[in-house]
């Protein structure tokens, strides 16, 4: 089942997931390709983003953005090229930088787009370390981190786009970055390619033991990505302070109720205290959208030096898109994860 | 049992609380009064103050400041008159700032002193609202929470010198002001004489319904001095972008074991993802010391003005101390609490 250029291939949200997500909770829908009106453009989706936030979109629970509608398409990052353009600033063959969600096809009047000229070196990176993963990681890190060189990070999800960007960037500023990840190839990928000084095996059964061994002289900053128990872990071991940027929970987007007790909140609440730590949440185009320059110029800079590795997991086919999700939010890929829905020549 | 001139009376800890401090927790011992040597004056204590800080020191765990050790003369700001002196800096019948604890007479070599001059209009102010928590309040809602005119402002304690002063400066800098306190008299007080938009008693069955009528707009500041369930009422309130200066839990401080589950610590952390909020513990002196001043002549004028209300508590007997911390701990006084050791002429 690939692109076609008569049909348009939509995944839609069919209901809420109680938990996980699973393939039931979506709905493919085929229709015809749009037409192009005056001031409109007809754009291709090449590679869709899949990322951690996709899971409380699916909720209607509050959250910092509303829920994707029952029935409507799953939204999300896009990077797509011009089919036809009756609109003055885009030309057919032009790359674009989109959030068009779940499906081949969709039309636009231009507005929310970046154009990426007609050849990109590499068009994917504008889902991943050149945007929003990337930028993420960037201003959590060094606006909220504020980390000072000699100090200790720890970051979670080490080898995923946020983590592995964030621990690199630590590197640089002449931190001690202590990874977690998922089994014993991710961490030692997270060691040999990324110059991570340590990173533990959440898997282990004595991981608090061996993170606490690793971060001798206390933590510093918290990148927070993860929540669950690696916080846990890391909440007894954070110095006098500490800074903690929350990014994300993904080990608690699928939790249906709150854990067993006891309840943690007031010792949290005391350890922020006694400790003098700071924690802050942040979205980051919300928080930082006026300062997306200034990251990508250092990142480009960064990437282009190689001081920066990056590494994408590039799996076809838009139809696999539910259960990579799935697959992503309980760590089955190494890199970023990218759809590739169409053909990218 | 009054303030003698040859005897010296100490409160020493004589035993870690569980739960509660009691007066069997403390042991009074009777000494001489020490004698001047080359570079030293002696102290004696006309006001003591009591904060519930002082809890905290009395246990080991693990806190920003180490334990008073068993045995040891319990820690305490303290207002003191030079007696004798051989030091070049204090004269006979000055009025000192000092950190000398819970005793009548103490022998300083004059560092970590102020000198309050031969006659402080307001003495005992400079352990209140001119002192340790008046800067707590002032800093914390100013630096930590960053407040805009038209925001609201949650403070609890409302009647206590750290947060009577919040609100009132949240008032001078156009805030809109609900103040938590325990009993119907405290609440009036917050409204009628501090200026504060509403007050509510946390003692009322339906407490956190009337906080969330009393809040239409939720809350952009929490100043969080209280902890327990005065935080639980406000957490679903919190706007998002709110800031939480953590100054003090005084509602934990008695804990002896985390209540009961479910574990909310994971919903703590997400709600801070999801509504970008920023949590800071702070400790004045270690944080903001530097700011001392900036601090102190704002309030002054403010006081001057008669912007600013303040009230103290005066208890007269240093016997009193231990029961006195243990009514402090349950909210029994209203107003700055202040030990009258002795003639304060």
């Amino acid at each position: 089942m690939a692109q076609s250029n008569t049909v348009n291939r939509k995944w839609l949200l069919a209901s809420r997931p109680h938990g996980e997500p699973s393939r039931d909770n979506f709905r493919l829908e085929e229709t015809a390709i749009p037409k192009v009106n005056d001031g409109e453009l007809l754009l291709r989706t090449v590679y869709l983003s899949l990322d951690p936030y996709m899971r409380g979109r699916m909720s209607d629970a509050p959250s910092y953005a509303p829920p994707v509608a029952i029935g409507e398409v799953m939204v999300g990052g896009t990077v797509s090229r011009v089919m036809a353009s009756k609109h003055p600033d885009f030309k057919v063959g032009d790359w674009v930088l989109s959030y068009h969600g779940w499906q081949d096809y969709a039309l636009s009047d231009g507005s929310g787009l970046t154009n990426l000229g007609s050849a990109p070196s590499h068009p994917s990176y504008a889902l991943g370390v050149l945007g929003m993963p990337g930028f993420t990681a960037y201003m959590g890190l060094l606006d909220i981190g504020k980390p000072q060189a000699g100090e200790t990070l720890v970051v979670a999800a080490a080898t995923g786009p946020v983590g592995a960007t964030v621990g690199q960037i630590g590197k640089l500023k002449g931190l001690k970055v202590v990874g977690v990840a998922g089994g014993a190839e991710k961490c030692r990928y997270a060691v040999e390619n990324l110059g991570f000084d340590h990173c533990i095996d959440h898997k282990a059964p004595d991981f608090a033991e061996q993170l606490a061994a690793a971060c001798g002289n206390g933590i510093d900053v918290y990148y927070e990505n993860v929540g669950g128990k690696v916080f846990d872990a890391v909440l007894p071991l954070l110095n006098t302070g500490a800074r903690v940027p929350v990014c994300g929970v993904v080990a608690q987007y699928n939790a249906t109720a709150l854990p067993d007790g006891p309840d943690r909140l007031p010792l949290l609440v005391s350890t922020i205290l006694k400790k003098r730590i700071t924690m802050r949440g942040f979205i980051i185009f919300d928080d930082y959208g006026h300062r997306f320059g200034e990251f990508y110029q250092d990142m480009s800079q960064w990437l282009g030096s190689g001081q920066i590795h990056y590494r994408e997991h590039i799996q076809d086919g838009l139809e696999t898109a539910p259960d990579a999700l799935n697959g992503l939010l309980k760590g089955h890929y190494f890199g970023k994860l990218v759809i590739r829905v169409g053909n990218d020549q």
